[in-house]
């Protein structure tokens, strides 16, 4: 049986665990790849989960894929309180560092302190992006709404009047996580520019 | 740059990500813990991966997490052909091994022959509930549900008029995986019936 002070940390951990719940109701701008609806947060991260485990061989060499998804489960978490940040919108993203970091302060302080401490260590490495496997799982990341805007006769893009070379910028954050992801992304681009999905503004 | 069979692999692995994308639109009887709609697959999926970070400490000594999440990540993939099947649903368990055993085939067949084999294998140990991996990971994807239920005023165990000794029989595959969470369940199940939500039928 458990004892109480064990039961205590169980009670906190499934507060954190309630709480959380809240990000199937975070919402993004791009669609669910058959164009039906928005995607929300949860299922966004469910998927990013799938890419890093089917694509894993893109990774570089070496890399910790256990680290890789732990991060895609935790990254968007912050958008509870931040919302989700339109990453083609200048506005929106001048103060999101400062929205999101609030929101890591509140949502994983929620959790007992060592596993505060684990947690936003995992997310502090996503943003920061410096560590192999924070570039791979931010390239997924990038990677997911190009596949789902290539499936969507430009989805977003269009919507947005987002430009060619918006999304080569973007592309190069891809590359730098996975040299033949960063490939494949350039393809799909070029692709949807023949189209006429994607213009060169 | 990408060498034509490596493409082609990629090409493959891109079409399994697409048909996957399905998982956002197979509906679940349980609501979100808020109660506002219906939960889907990928979301409960992202959710369990969540739960097994979070409650690892519950896990029998030397369970391998990333093998847990791996398997919590595809173990509904099956459901995009077979559908979601309602545990207290005697009809509908019937058939439930036959369909899903062919919706596996259909659907883990659609990657590279070597990760068909890889994701196959995973499903499998994930069904059987033999390694202490597999049963933990359904331990979890049976608190989920509970735990729903628990802060939606009994939720679906009043909606389809499930009794008490019913959900005691789904927390001992709790228990068979977690014995704290199992104890946690039984909480749960006999603060639900003090309150009124949950009734010995
Ligand atoms: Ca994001």
């Amino acid at each position: 049986m458990t004892t109480a002070p064990l039961l205590d940390r169980l009670h906190t951990q499934m507060a954190f665990v309630q709480e959380i719940d809240k990000l199937k109701r975070v919402l993004r701008r791009n669609t669910l790849m058959d164009g039906s609806r928005r995607e929300n947060d949860a299922e966004h991260s469910w998927q990013l989960c799938m890419l890093a485990l089917v694509l894993a061989e893109h990774a570089p060499p070496g890399v910790d894929l256990e680290r890789v998804i732990a991060m895609l489960l935790i990254h968007d978490l912050v958008e509870i309180d931040a919302g989700d940040t339109f990453i083609y919108d200048p506005e929106a993203v001048l103060h999101q560092p400062e929205r999101e970091r609030a929101a890591a302060d509140r949502i994983f302080g929620l959790l007992p302190d060592d596993q505060t401490a684990k947690f936003r260590a995992l997310w502090d490495e996503f943003e920061a992006r410096a560590t192999p496997e924070a570039k791979f799982a931010k390239a997924l990341d990038r990677l997911a709404p190009l596949l789902a805007n290539h499936h969507t006769e430009g989805g977003t893009w269009a919507l947005y009047k987002i430009t060619a070379d918006q999304v080569r910028r973007n592309a190069k954050i891809i590359e730098a996580g996975s040299p033949s992801l960063g490939a494949y992304a350039t393809e799909l681009i070029e692709l949807s520019i023949k189209r006429g999905h994607l213009s060169e503004g």
